[in-house]
């Protein structure tokens, strides 16, 4: 964690000793009365942290932030077919971490219908996986997530027309880097492990996406995800 | 794994059963006599391997190679200061994922002496984690590696000029697409957690190196090589 992030209405409360942020703080960080640290608000601004005191059940911290909240997140949405849990919380880090918008998990025809059922999306743990990627990008902004909504719902939730690339090993006739909408696209799709049923291509060339793919090598989604990231990023001469 | 590597001297000879690949083959692939699955000779060519034979303590194999070896590798070589090994293991994965041709992780001056003496690097476990992201990529050429080399000592073995970019968040000029080398470069540096001392970016200066940074945002070591592979295998219509 390069900075701690706090929600806003956890600023004027005292800290419990218990919460893995006192712990991290106290025991890896090892800060004591008087220490500072970097801190962040969720989706405000960065700043300082002074550990104020420190009692038997919690702490006293004092916050002093920044007047201007860090640079917005990149134009990009990802929509991805829910993978096996233990993939999607490596996306959810990295993504957040890229600082790209926003995650929708969507439901596919080919996809393992159970993955939607994770505790990961129905304990609230996504969000902490976004937390943690978005505090070692040292920033605050989380992207804005969705889950269980199928290709087609997610769809129809963007504005039209959509300007998006459908990442596709299957079907693209050529490269990413090569593909001529890369400078106007907003959104990148990823198909689930055994990928996209004929319909659902049929939906995504409908709606005026294009396909691209990302080499010949096979790759892991979550490798897949963070380069075809940095190829956005690098377009935008943003990395 | 989308295919099984075995080593040249190993296609002739019986699997053991207690094999982790004769474990995949059976209990995961769950092939049965008489099936066939993706085989690869470890640097040679792909082919198909059929289960011939079922014995208490071993499998009998055939094995029919296509003619032609995989694609080579891409020209570009990663030298990394010394990561903590669980950071190494992903990096090893994920760079033979991509098809990079050399890896070589390097003592420096600030890194963590500890770290070149994991049982990683001298149980030969490194290899594992290779041919596992080799596998992954449906490839079987490994990247060539070293470990341990001081960062001068291995500028001293690559051919000179060197045309590389060194990765550097503080003191580069600009971001790694922007970079006026790009398109020529065959190697990236990167420095390890606490950064390169003042020497070494003197020395990699020295050496006609040039610094470029990935952007703003504070990334773990192994999604930069990522971002920086998958930025590198873009310049060049790969990905």
């Amino acid at each position: 964690m390069n900075l701690i992030l706090f929600h806003p209405d956890e600023i004027s409360r005292p800290l419990p000793r218990q919460d893995p942020r006192a712990q991290h703080l106290l025991t890896v960080l090892r800060r004591r009365v008087g220490d500072t640290f970097d801190a962040g608000q969720t989706n405000g601004p960065r700043g300082k942290g002074t550990l104020l005191h420190l009692a038997p059940d919690h702490l006293q911290i004092r916050f002093d932030w920044e007047p201007a909240p860090p640079p917005p997140l990149d134009p990009l949405t990802l929509a991805i077919g829910l993978p096996r849990p233990q993939t999607a919380r490596k996306i959810l880090q990295e993504a957040a971490a890229l600082g790209v918008q926003a995650l929708h998990f969507v439901r596919t025809e080919k996809g393992e219908a159970s993955y939607a059922d994770s505790t990961l999306w129905h304990s609230g743990e996504w969000r902490r996986h976004l937390e943690h990627g978005t505090a070692q990008a040292f920033c605050t902004r989380l992207p804005a997530l969705t889950h269980g909504n199928t290709l087609a719902g997610l769809l129809d939730t963007l504005p039209a027309p959509v300007h998006g690339i459908a990442l596709d090993n299957y079907e693209a006739p050529g490269p990413l880097s090569k593909c001529h909408v890369i400078r106007d696209t907003r959104l990148f799709v990823f198909g689930p492990e055994r990928g996209w049923s004929e319909g659902e291509r049929e939906l995504l060339r409908g709606r005026g996406l294009v396909f691209a793919h990302l080499g010949t090598r096979v790759l892991r989604l979550e490798t897949a995800v963070v380069a075809a990231v940095a190829i956005f990023k690098a377009q935008r001469g943003a990395m």
